[in-house]
């Protein structure tokens, strides 16, 4: 048999040119549609085949893709999506993807440019956000979840090497986080083996900041319980209004208390490029470990996460395996020791370097910045519109791009259909979450072709279903 | 400021054609050029600058990639790269990868195609491996490494489900795995807080297969010690040198003693495809989890691997997670439950399903199947060429795809620089590893380009190799 390269690469290029073409087209036009297309059932039924035995043509194939995939698409390439915090992509992120997709590397290990790549973006990311750039460490990860996880595990083995052949057992371990961080963090705690219990999590202040003096006070009683501490998180933009720890504040108890400081800035490190708002961020650079994502506020295609950690060797300490068949050479292709697989539980690892790369030397550090104070003035234009506006009422304040909001008159039933309503429609999709136990209305700015008149057009439709609904309703009660 | 889209497309369009028509050709003349070259120190130096604040054209950058990344990649695509367990990739998935990174869809979760492309995928490997098509479950991940560490996950907490919110310290959970499982394994064991320790090695026969009897020892054993027997582990294609357990005699323990049964099928799944090795695999079918990848055999560019489970609703009872922002609900964008997140540690996802959904589609699993047996019948034959060949050894049965030699005349550390020196040659790439402690050359034959000459040419530079070191080594002892 012979491999699987076509016979006829003259036909498949064509093809492939009809494919970049078509995407550039629709991601050029994508504005122009709804931002959310339900997926008809009968497409959904189409999909469902059986295992294929024999192939089918790429034209067949395509033909397939153009008429049930991409008119049910997920939205974020969309302005007017604003229902998590989604990147939107960009036309240089897909041809990255396809130029890795080409190259076909694996990331693993071994000695090849790819690794390299990957080494200089994690150093860029290690100068954005203040760590050491020379003496630290990351690796590229799927998203900020795993990124998460990765700084449990590092700090975990760093307090105590033992637990990696030993396991948690002997050891009651936990971790502080505020309430208001990502779900993530409970669940690095739970795969960790340490359970979601043994995330403390911090009380608040009305601005969704942790309130430090609570967490001292957490750390005592816990020590005092006979409990061993070993790590404090802080959000530097946390997921349901978008606050940020005082980082500085937070690293101050780490240090007395000798614990690992670890910051989640899944979108919100990207803030660090915008003269603007790093004040803000202000600690960061003292973490001992950050995670976050270039598929957020970076704009780099789905997926790509990050994990940086200050010293490097401890990193290494709590991955690092040797293996028969993975014996790191001086020379030849098994050289290049440290291998990315040191530093997390991937071995095959893509190369989602290079979409970052290609991203951050086509568009520079501060458009990226730019971006982010973009976002940020659109979610202030929104919450000044809401102030401006009778009958809907903010409901956290905006420190960076999520914007929660009500509409007073709705119970917290009507509104999850209200928003429901709107994704119909197909104008505009935000998400709902709960402030202060309040279902609220949340839009996340992430996307960097989001305009003010976008949010003005999701907050018209807001006000126009809500009075229908509210119409309806006394239409009910009259009849 | 504008977004990140080009103002000029057409010029990105005109650079993007010209990007995929370079790839094609790359790709089409890679095995005419060396398996690998090392990366000269300058071309590593270039790479190295400090985060760009100011933006570079993309003919800019695009040159760069030609120039310092291309010529260095990690040599997989080459037919006579046959070092580890790497896939060749194809120019399918290529175009499959293009089109993801235009979509960017994050498969997280919500109501979407590529959500339904994904079960499709999913669908279709079950269906391969024998698990239950409708109430099984899966999800695609980075590797077979984490897909291995999602079955650990699910094992644990079907055993006992308070682990996520209790963390493992009240129980001393234990399990099982050949020695010649993967340390993908252990190191499962040791990110979930067990410990590596907690992984039971079982000592493997001659031909390097699971002793079942000492198996069942040391499950007895434990017991009797007050441990927790949860899970056992059998390989489809160990990786040093591609033995298969005796998957339905482990299967008939773990009913036994009612313990989770998982394969590690990393490679080895694939062979369900043919018609001729599928009956090796016997028992895979009544596994609790399967992992493995479509990375490797099956030819999808990197990454791509995958876990299966038997039953759904445990594996949804070991990572659901309910959160305020993603709430799932009856209609709308937030619909369609349950999501993937639900299935995995990550919740921002990209879109894997595609590069395996245009691959499966296109070349059909009969041909998958091909594939596998002519890797397998490529291995044979480099297997037999070396029982015909004075002065070199087998040093394991060749079950699959994998042959592990040695030169009889030189010493371990001897043999590790002719590896070394095959490497930097550029004629091919085996690696090496351990059998019963011994140093041996390992070919790996995975590679869908490799065919029987390029594993001839990879023997005769193994003796024209060794022949010159011994010359050599005598010219030593003359002078
Ligand atoms: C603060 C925060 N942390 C963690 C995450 C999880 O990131 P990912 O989806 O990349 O896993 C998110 C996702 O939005 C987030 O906002
Ligand atoms: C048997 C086996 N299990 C697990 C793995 C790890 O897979 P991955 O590299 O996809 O994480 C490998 C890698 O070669 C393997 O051969």
């Amino acid at each position: 048999m012979a491999g699987l390269d076509p016979e006829n690469w003259s036909a498949l290029r064509a093809l492939g040119h009809q494919m970049l073409d078509d995407m550039f087209t629709q991601i050029e036009h994508r504005h122009q549609q709804p931002v959310w297309t339900p997926m008809p059932h009968k497409a959904r039924e189409e999909l469902r085949q059986s295992l294929p035995h024999d192939g089918c043509s790429l034209p067949e194939i395509y033909e397939c893709f153009q008429e049930l995939i991409v008119p049910y698409d997920n939205g974020n390439r969309h302005p007017r999506f604003m229902g998590w915090v989604h990147g939107a992509g960009t036309p240089i992120g897909m041809l990255a993807e396809m130029l890795a997709g080409g190259l076909n590397a694996n990331c693993g290990g071994r000695d090849h440019a790819a690794i390299e790549v990957e080494r200089e973006v994690l150093r860029w990311a290690r100068e954005m956000v203040g760590l050491p750039v020379e003496t630290g460490s990351g690796c590229l990860v799927t998203g900020s979840s795993m990124a998460n996880f990765i700084a449990v595990i590092t700090a975990s083995r760093t307090y105590q090497p033992a637990l990696r052949q030993q396991g948690v057992r002997h050891h009651a371990l936990v971790g502080y986080a505020p309430e208001s961080a990502h779900g993530c963090l409970p669940r690095a705690f739970d795969i960790a083996g340490l359970g979601s219990d043994a995330l403390r999590k911090i009380p608040t202040d009305g601005a969704h900041r942790v309130n430090v003096a609570a967490l001292r006070e957490q750390i005592k009683r816990d020590r005092a319980a006979g409990l061993e501490p070993f790590m404090i998180a802080g959000t530097a933009g946390t997921v349901d209004c978008g606050a940020v720890d005082p980082l500085d504040h937070l690293a101050d108890v780490a240090q007395e208390e000798q614990l690992w400081f670890h910051v989640d800035g899944a979108f919100g490190a990207l803030a660090c490029l915008s003269p603007h708002y790093a004040p803000l961020l202000k600690g960061i650079e003292r973490a001992d470990s950050v995670a976050f994502d270039f598929h957020k506020w970076a704009q780099v295609p789905y997926d790509a996460g990050c994990v940086l950690v200050r010293d490097g060797k401890r990193h290494a300490a709590a991955f690092a395996q040797s293996l028969d068949y993975l014996v790191r050479e001086d020379r030849g292709l098994a050289g290049n020791a440290p291998w990315f697989c040191d530093f997390g539980p991937d071995l095959s690892r893509g190369f989602r370097a290079l979409k970052v790369w290609m991203t951050l030397s086509h568009y520079g550090a501060d458009r990226m910045g730019q971006v982010v104070d973009k976002s940020c003035a659109v979610a202030r234009h929104l919450a000044q519109q809401i102030d401006r506006t009778d009958g809907v009422t903010l409901l956290a304040p905006v420190t960076l791009n999520i914007v929660c909001f009500t509409v007073d008159a709705l119970s917290d039933d009507a509104l999850s259909e209200l928003v429901k309503d709107l994704h119909e429609t197909g104008i505009a999709a935000p998400s709902t979450t709960r402030i202060n136990g309040q279902l609220a209305i949340r839009a996340a700015i992430v996307n960097h072709r989001t305009e003010t008149q976008d949010v003005d057009q999701m907050l018209d439709a807001v006000i126009a279903l809500a009075t229908k609904r509210l119409n309806a309703g006394v239409h009910e009660h009259k009849s």
